[in-house]
């Protein structure tokens, strides 16, 4: 992990960054043209949640949906409603959704399965389609995951006996060791720090040296803007229940590029990836396009959750969302950084918001403990071995006071002060 | 498809069997040690709903429940309810009750993915765990994902150079062509013509000769006793949505006897099934015991779904249910071939109850216009190609007035009789 995050890692200056008081950023609220969605969603009372990173808050539209579809669609409906309530579209039909969120064409972007699975298929897909790649190179301290399904592919071995490797080298490295023979593996936001890739120039540089990469958007959809054709992206999977509000274990997506999709063929060839699932035909026959990466029957409960998530990120304006996640980061950033000075907070987060998601990450020795002490204050975050807090902030319903309420949070908690409700105490 | 249902294939008698008539059916219901269960589930009225071997129908307590796990659990509870609410022990709790069901021990099931998912991470398993098999052996017109799933794996190929091969075999050829280098994968109730195989009888054979057997239970699982220990099952799969009443695409089931855990590795080697996924270490290694087939993060809304289904069904005693189930299969091919007699319908499903699974199928050259006017009539079986209807007789819900009403339904359509409500004429 040092040789990944040395680069940004630095000990907290005392207070070269004064924090804003509680007047300015209620005013920032009070112009946050995306003000209006907090309502959207049900949040706890005396809670600042700020793990949307980990799982994305319950929208108000969602319960009352998923009640329709149990009730009406499923109670009612029963089997006919695979046609009658398009079921059987819903995965291409929130893929075409998630598209317009990661700036992707509709038929390149399905829903099926988790970001694990998806990934397998995608990752065999691209050894099988191409003799001469056998080695998957990833970061190293990437999300595990992701080095595990690599690493199952690996020891599974793969076609014609030609057995894939998996490597792992320190960001910086990576570009070097990249060429023809290799996928690229590389997760846009790192789980633990933060740090953002430059989708397109990586893309490219990657590309020019004759790799094919693969993208794990897990902590980018709904947070930063993608522009995934723009940016020359080949493959990529993401996540359903962080900053698109799908639910717990909402299913993942999977995209590939349309000149990409003819010549991968899922291992998982299960009858939904048919191209004619209910011929009920003896032999394979993938689907043309993006259906053909998906192989058991869709989840309609939880694609019919998701489907809300990605409704509402849809109403937003994503050059927006981008702005609001940057500014509530910077915010944070400098609100702690002034609260807790001195106190052994390490900023492992690019103080550049071009250069992070919409979480910030600080290290500290008694990490675990500092985290559990804010959560009882009601300011959720999360912690990572071996000492990192991560502080999420899902631009959708995190405002700007909650930033700021959270960092002095975290500045009392550093100073043993005796616990406070943070937010029932001035809030109206 | 002639090969395998020839033995069972028959014109129906003229009148061999008479029909019995509603007095008879409402005392079997009077009677019916079970009646109870239907008000536990929600039923569109002025609907006979025999497509339960489809997808299974809506328990009353499940929109209650999912609502409570939307609202409360992810709503109020958020990231915290993966410890709090138990998420995270879901796919081993409800998969655990499944094995009670299903005659397994609590650690041998747990629930995952889709049935296709969890047969490609089993015959995987099983073909890198044991050099020298390489044959998967199925039955030629098996349901057809399990072939593609098992075509999947050969195209893609496996260990060491090693391809495996798909072959299909007419069902009474199997036996003979199993050895100690096939795996052998069969459906135990057959999705076209209902036919069940001998579970202990055929395990036993095929063991004998060395082979490893796969079964794929999804017509089974709460419809047929399964008693998989003591039938010396070594793996199976099965299906949430069907005789589960889990929802639709509800995740699936996977069965791995005890014995063989520790030999099988999952070639899906996501976090969720690491030893400690929250270590977030590096490399993979698999948790003992059944977790190790888990990949991605569960999804909660579908598996809070399936265990309302699961409940009910475990509410039910075993025995009763399976008399239950031969009794409506019996009731209803009787009093079909006495209404239709002579109208060209051939049964394909076994009069033995012994060797039939919990729906009946009838072949008709008309077959799908005659199931879009049973259909209309609000009696809702299904249709398969070429020209097959399936009628499913879900113990938990389905009486014997409603399998004598389908019969008489079936008789009038045949017989070109103007369309009549088929419940809410006599019922009170």
């Amino acid at each position: 992990m040092n040789q990944i995050v040395a680069g940004h890692s630095r000990s907290i200056p005392r207070r070269t960054v004064p924090g804003a008081d509680l007047q300015q950023v209620r005013a920032m609220d009070a112009q946050d043209p995306l003000a209006s969605f907090r309502a959207r969603f049900t949040l706890p009372d005396g809670t600042i949640y700020l793990d949307g990173n980990s799982l994305g808050a319950l929208p108000r539209a969602t319960p009352d949906h998923v009640a329709r579809v149990l009730r009406e669609e499923w109670g009612q409906g029963l089997v006919r409603s695979w046609n009658a309530a398009d079921w059987i579209g819903a995965p291409l039909r929130v893929g075409a959704k998630i598209a317009r969120l990661v700036g992707a064409q509709d038929d390149e972007v399905i829903v099926a399965d988790s970001t694990s699975v998806n990934l397998y298929k995608l990752l065999a897909a691209a050894l099988a389609a191409s003799p001469d790649r056998h080695v998957i190179l990833s970061e190293t301290g990437n999300f595990p995951t992701d080095l595990y399904i690599a690493q199952g592919l690996a020891a599974g071995g793969l076609t014609a006996g030609r057995n894939a490797v998996v490597r792992t080298l320190p960001r910086d490295e990576i570009l070097a060791a990249a060429d023809a023979q290799t996928i690229v593996l590389l997760t846009h936001i790192h789980y633990k720090t933060g740090e953002r890739f430059d989708l397109a120039g990586v893309t490219q540089a990657l590309r020019a040296k004759g790799a094919l990469v693969v993208w794990d958007l897990a902590h980018s959809a709904g947070a930063v803007e993608l522009g995934l054709n723009r940016a020359g992206v080949q493959l990529a999977v993401g996540c359903g229940y962080k900053y698109l509000n799908g639910g717990p274990g909402a299913p993942a997506f999977l995209y590939a590029a349309r000149d990409l999709q003819p010549g991968l063929v899922s291992p998982l060839s299960g009858w939904m990836g048919h191209a004619r699932p209910f011929a009920f035909s003896a032999d394979y026959a993938p689907a043309d396009g993006i259906r053909r990466f998906l192989c058991g029957t869709p989840p309609i409960l939880s694609l019919a959750a998701l489907e809300c998530g990605v409704d509402l990120a849809l109403e937003a304006d994503p050059a927006e969302l981008a702005r609001k996640s940057a500014r509530l980061c910077d915010l944070f950033i400098a609100c702690a950084e002034a609260a807790c000075a001195g106190a052994g907070l390490t900023l492992l987060t690019p103080r550049d918001a071009a250069a992070r998601g919409s979480h910030v990450s600080f290290a500290h020795p008694d990490g675990y403990a500092i985290m559990q002490a804010l959560v009882a204050r009601g300011v959720i975050g999360d912690f990572r071995e071996p000492d990192v807090m991560r502080f999420g902030f899902a631009p959708l319903y995190v405002g700007y006071e909650d930033a700021w309420r959270a960092a002095q949070a975290l500045g009392e908690v550093l100073a043993g002060e005796p616990r406070r409700d943070v937010v029932r105490a001035e809030v109206t």
